[in-house]
């Protein structure tokens, strides 16, 4: 059998799986997830053993030292990965809720029940970890899930997959909930891209390249996840002491996720006040600055910022900084050089801060905090399966409830149209 | 200038405007809904002669008698088109809706704000009145809309937007809110269907062919609409006058639209009782039955249905006709060959009326109602843009709200992430 028969069969067992998932009790799916749980710390040597081939590859085809920590799976690792299914039992299934219901003027009663997506492919990279969180956030929500993880970790992922979909499948979750595209043929993905009489959506995790790729081929609709090019604004009105604290933790706190801060802009009346308070705390925690020329006049070890900075995202100690003259500026640079993830602007003024609010055109907008909360787990939805950056149906941290769709249930009584 | 930078430049208008409608308040949006309304009736005449110059080409061009009805323009028509936009004012304005906030534990208060998608584009067919109904609407939604319209309509589309976009512009509408694809080119429909930089969602309205065209070779996001293979399933307990009276309704009410039935499913136990009576019935309204063996067996006049007919949407009068074991086998049926647009069971008993609610995968399921009903204005919202046959973000009728995603807005203290 070809790869792309290998996958069209995957998606229809993955199919015939989503119809009988959609109707499955919470309890049978929690009892499942327990299960998944335990398999993972009773088998946690057959993943090491799987996850040291893995290691072992990686090393000889010369993985940086970042994406083989990515890659690395130990005992905590494992027992953090158990603790996230066991973590999903708790949270309420958003599967049969019904959130809203009216009738009509003729008697028709119209309610709108969240149902499950249906067949969920993902595709990601280098970390394992994901594997176990996107099957164990699809089950709870009913959903099927196709996972095509990272060529380097097809090692870990096969042991991953195997252990918990056995795991599932002995709790009485249907064969096929929870595979793995087991070959690391990138003909694999493409075909995944336009299967749409199989998957119902497409969520890439990953970098830039990978997500363009899907975005660009795929005819299933796709969830886009990731860019950050996050903006935190230090307002004329800020108090400052406070926007210290939000600007240090928005670039180090943990510079390497798409919700950190990549250029800080401070209001001109309080740049001089500002900036080379600020611009020192920086550099001493290791962060290089790249500053307009007016910065630079207030931070001497500041470097240039080409047009290229505004629009990079670092993902590293490196923040871009840029002196403006009024909250209209502030807004137009993010207009122009954000994408729409998380901006931030400290102030104690309410109408800039309602005008930033209302304005700024992003998945999350803060007044006064780190845009580092962009998270499901921050905004307390118990899990996340990433954070979109488009806007249709998901927007920002996606929750269980980002994983369902909905269909009106209508109860009539023998109406018929006029 | 070629058609591809007519395209681009046309778009990068539509994408300043909308920024500016973003935070337009709802006052001058209604304003300027009315101002459009009077335009149309007072302009009515230039409107009609654009008409009928499409019309004369569309005859000269042998388009079939239902394709010239689509298309004609009269007076009355013009005033329902008029009508239209002035019973949007009256409507509520999605955007600003908070429609949850909630406080963490760390203080930070969330909510859960509805903001306009940004820039739409409609690709649409024959039917002048949609260039109004998704002006209007998009305007009301603030949207800045891209409108691509049938060639055989462009005459009347050049002359409707044309003064649409006139009167929104008297009425501090920003310019490029309101545009029409200015050339039959085909090229500008594929130009538009991979600006992503500049377009945020397509909906396509028109036939299958045309929804795979861009379904297929869209990057941008794209909302399905159209396709109803709809069924009817009556049922062992069904109240047969009930049944009869939803089953002429859903079939003959109005045949050519996607919410109208295309197969009849009968449990067996009923199919004696009720296939000839209601077959006679459909005959006499001059329905054409396709049924299975069982069917022709009760109704001799039937034709046989091949494998075809279950998979087929006539939009016309002819009526396939299965006779199913139990409410298990329509189920199934339903799950292969419908396109998950609307699905109505006709029963009394509660236990089967549940059970086809929960498992049948549909944007609108139905209970002892006709599946006609599925309809934007049907439901209360008002107004429609299309019927979402896909499950990412509208499902169903979208209403106002469906042109609508949202944004996080958080509002802190000073919190910084730990």
């Amino acid at each position: 059998m070809g790869v792309r028969e290998e996958v069209i069969a995957l998606a229809q067992r993955a199919k015939v799986a989503a119809v009988q998932l959609a109707t499955l009790s919470t309890e049978v799916k929690n009892k499942a997830l327990q299960a998944m749980a335990q398999a993972l710390r009773e088998k946690a040597p057959e993943i090491l053993e799987a996850n040291a081939k893995d290691m072992e590859a990686g090393q000889a085809q010369g993985l940086s030292r970042a994406l083989l920590d990515r890659l690395l799976l130990n005992e905590k690792r494992i027992e953090e990965m158990a603790q996230g299914l066991e973590a999903l039992v708790s949270l309420p299934d958003p599967v049969g809720e019904i959130t809203s219901m009216w009738t009509r003027p003729n008697g028709l009663k119209i309610g709108r029940m969240r149902v499950p997506l249906g067949v969920i492919g993902i595709i990601y990279e280098a970390r394992p970890n994901v594997t176990v969180d996107a099957a164990g956030l699809c089950l709870k929500t009913g959903n099927a899930v196709i996972l095509r993880g990272g060529s380097e970790a097809i090692n870990s992922n096969r042991a991953i997959t195997r252990i918990i979909s056995a795991a599932a499948a002995a709790s009485g979750i249907p064969e096929g909930a929870i595979q793995l595209v087991d070959t690391t043929d990138r003909e694999a993905v493409h075909v995944m891209l336009r299967l749409n009489e199989y998957i119902d959506v497409l969520i890439p995790r990953g970098g830039a390249g990978l997500i363009r790729t899907v975005v660009e081929n795929a005819t299933v609709p796709v969830i886009e996840t990731g860019v950050g090019n996050c903006h935190v604004y230090v307002d004329a009105e800020a108090d400052l002491e406070m926007a210290e604290k939000i600007v240090i933790n928005a670039k180090t706190q943990r510079p390497g996720v798409c919700n950190a801060m990549e250029t800080l802009l401070v209001h001109k009346d309080i740049a001089p006040a500002f900036l080379p308070v600020i611009a020192e705390k920086l550099r001493d925690l290791g962060v290089e600055l790249r500053g307009c020329e007016y910065t630079r006049a207030l931070v001497p070890f500041a470097k240039e910022a080409t047009e290229e900075d505004w629009a990079t995202e670092y993902l590293d100690l490196i923040l871009a900084v840029k002196v403006v003259n009024d909250l209209e500026e502030a807004i137009e640079h993010i207009g122009k050089y954000g994408t729409k993830h998380s901006e931030a602007i400290v102030t104690n003024n309410y109408l800039k801060a309602w005008e930033f609010l209302q304005r700024v055109d992003a998945a999350a907008v803060y007044v006064n905090a780190s845009t580092r909360f962009t998270d499901g787990f921050q905004y307390g939805f118990g899990a996340e399966i990433g954070i979109s950056t488009q806007k249709l149906h998901a927007r920002g941290p996606m929750g269980p409830e980002q994983l369902t769709t909905f269909k009106y249930i209508v109860f009539g009584s023998g109406q018929i149209r006029q």
